[in-house]
């Protein structure tokens, strides 16, 4: 089955706005087994439109055009749609009702704008848009199914998701060359992305059905997977034995599947072990303590957070000794352990952690440059860890790399074992 | 001048990237006058690309190809624009002499797949990549101009705007219909998008060349002014004009214009008063503290923020009276205030800001539901201030929102006067 798409409107030909309605319905269709030929994009321009129109049709089985179907007057797809086909616009009866109860449930009366939108290709189908004016309109152009639906992201989707999708699924049903697909994103921290494709490496001649792809969304790098067979089950299978083997090689490195956040990870893990936590960030100034208050429900393990930038701030809130500073700076590793320790004796947690460095662009010492970062971690009954970390990029990638390191050490403890000895 | 762009790669049309190299271009011609006629997105298909290339190369005067120019198996653009101008492919020395350079500066031999990238369709023209191995090449096909640049985005956007753009205004020196632009993007706060665009609605016939634009980036909306005219003077004066009336309307709700982010207005007031901050939040949990600490520079007037999530940190960071909290429990105006003024008293700052609400989803009484939020701002001999928010949306909304209600109390209160009687 050959399927395009063709997206209509000025603001996506001039930078104005990005159509990331397409990537969306392009991997709809990419799991049902159907790959998108073309996306094309047009401006408003009515002959362009046309002609693009009677392009795809000429080419594809399932158009899906969005864009230019609403009240005004630079919106008139359907005018091109009826060009394209040799047919007139028609006023429909049906649309019109829709609209005569949307306006009416909102009290405005139905302007000539309105009327606009009821004037369809005749011979269309038609289909009411649950959130938005504009209706889906059908229409058979050659051999092509041509779907016209509106722009607006959430009308799009309703309408892609809740009209579009079945119908073409209904097509695939006969279709003698359809294949199935199963996915699985694996999440990983604190490993690079060339490492993670070295990692895997072996495992891609093992898994001949399975597509192993990576992406990388600081300071966090996704191993994909995604299985092509003839069959679901066996689409399932390939993709289970791939991520099997994917989450061996990786070990604790992969932290989630698919949609789950870091922090909802970190936060089910302390209210699993039963663990509470304090912070006193430096460079990092609450970055910690708000992705982990982003969690609904932190309440139950975040007691308090010291953004503790200035020197006496960490004396006064994170019990930093005056000497420690003086003797070691503030940022070095035995400050990073005070404040652990310290925050964590005044909030009475299970954990301290803590986070101190030059996040630049400047500051930094000829051994500590921009970028060094130092990390602690105390807990109830045991030694404090620190760690020293060399990190790359600008202030903002060193503060977020720098709180990943640190949610790192607390998360790699709380899987290691019983948080409270 | 007639401008298309074509993009090949299965990743685009299979949703797994999105295309933002395009959408950065168009803006860039935008600029100079060109609106971009079609942009199209094949995926790896040798037939589907070659066929693509004639088309444009029909219609277009100027196109800009991208992807494909690896040295992977998957890497065939430039075979498929042999193909579509009927010449062969044939080595070019001038790339195998940059490709070996490159290769022997890193150290790694050349494989056959570098050799990939030095077979150019004959005739064409090379440009040297300055940051990748695939070099640019421009190509006459009929009437139209194509230029091939590799779609990884660094050097998409370093061809594309250091040798593709210089080629395009001077072609467009020569062009009778060329039109000048000029924009501004004006940032505002606490002013709802439908409110921006009453406001500045009466302006809209006053400047017949300037077009009002409206874009959501919450908490912020933007008035995105463009003037289009014959001569670029007569554009600057347009959007001056514009620019003036716009702020005159808007007043202190724009905050900047442009690139100039809003944590950095706020550290630039901050610094010039002389003044210091210090910051209580709970529901926020150290959003406000991220944000002003992302700004380099930071230490001169930001000295700490307690993220005081458990009631007693409250106490022993923000110096609230433990009566307050049990009489007005942890989310009123009475904890907002003693918040703001025990942070500020503790750190000795100029300003003291606090946070206290209910992000949701769950929590809230009758009185104050999911989404009340208390702020309050304390004040070097001044009567502290404080402020209830009703705010909608889900967790992450209230807590942005929350931040920015804060933070807007100290920018009013900056903009006002000055800050230490």
């Amino acid at each position: 089955m050959r399927v395009e798409l063709l997206c209509t409107g000025d603001e996506l030909v001039t930078g104005l706005i990005t159509d990331t309605n397409s990537p969306w319905f392009e991997a709809q269709l990419f799991q049902l087994g159907v790959k998108v030929d073309r996306t094309l994009l047009v401006g408003d321009v009515r002959p362009d439109i046309t002609q693009a129109l009677l392009e795809v049709a000429s080419r594809a089985d399932v158009v899906l055009v969005s864009g230019g179907l609403g009240p005004t007057l630079d919106d008139f797809t359907l005018e091109c749609a009826a060009a394209a086909a040799g047919v007139p616009l028609v006023e429909d009866p049906q649309v019109l009702q829709w609209l005569k109860e949307r306006y009416a449930q909102r009290n405005v009366p139905l302007n000539p704008g309105a009327f606009r939108m009821a004037r369809v290709p005749q011979g269309a189908e038609v289909v009411r848009n649950p959130l938005g004016s504009a209706p889906m309109v059908i229409l058979r152009l050659g051999r092509a199914r041509l779907f016209f639906v509106p722009g607006v992201p959430r009308e799009y989707r309703a309408l892609a998701e809740g009209e579009v999708l079945p119908r073409i699924r209904a097509l695939l049903g006969s279709d003698p060359e359809r294949v199935y697909r199963a996915f699985r994103l694996l999440r990983t921290v604190g490993i690079p992305e060339s490492q993670l494709d070295a990692t895997v490496a072996p495992l891609v001649p093992q898994h001949p059905r399975v597509v192993f792809g990576f992406r990388t969304h600081a300071p966090e790098n996704h191993l994909k997977l995604m299985a092509t067979a003839p069959t679901q089950a066996e689409a399932d299978a390939a993709l289970a034995a791939a991520e099997a083997a994917s989450r061996q090689l990786l070990g604790t490195a992969v932290f989630s599947a698919d949609d789950e956040e870091y922090a909802s990870v970190l936060a089910k893990l302390l209210t699993r072990a039963g663990a509470t936590l304090a912070t006193a960030e430096s460079c990092t100034g609450g970055l910690i303590a708000q992705q982990l208050t982003a969690v609904s429900g932190a309440s139950t393990f975040f007691i308090g957070g010291a953004v503790s930038y200035a020197e006496k701030m960490k004396v006064a809130w994170a019990g930093v000794p005056s000497e420690v500073l003086a003797r070691h700076t503030a940022v070095s590793r035995e400050t990073a352990s005070a404040m652990a320790e310290g925050v964590r004796a005044v909030c009475g947690t299970t954990y301290g952690l803590s986070v101190t460095g030059y996040a630049g662009p400047t500051g930094g010492t000829s051994e500590d440059p921009v970028g060094t970062v130092y990390c602690a971690l105390a807990a109830e009954g045991a030694p404090t860890r620190s760690e020293r970390f060399s990190l790359m990029g600008d202030r903002d990638r060193v503060r977020l790399f720098a709180a990943t390191s640190a949610l790192e050490m607390l998360r790699q403890r709380l899987l290691a074992g019983p948080s409270v000895p």
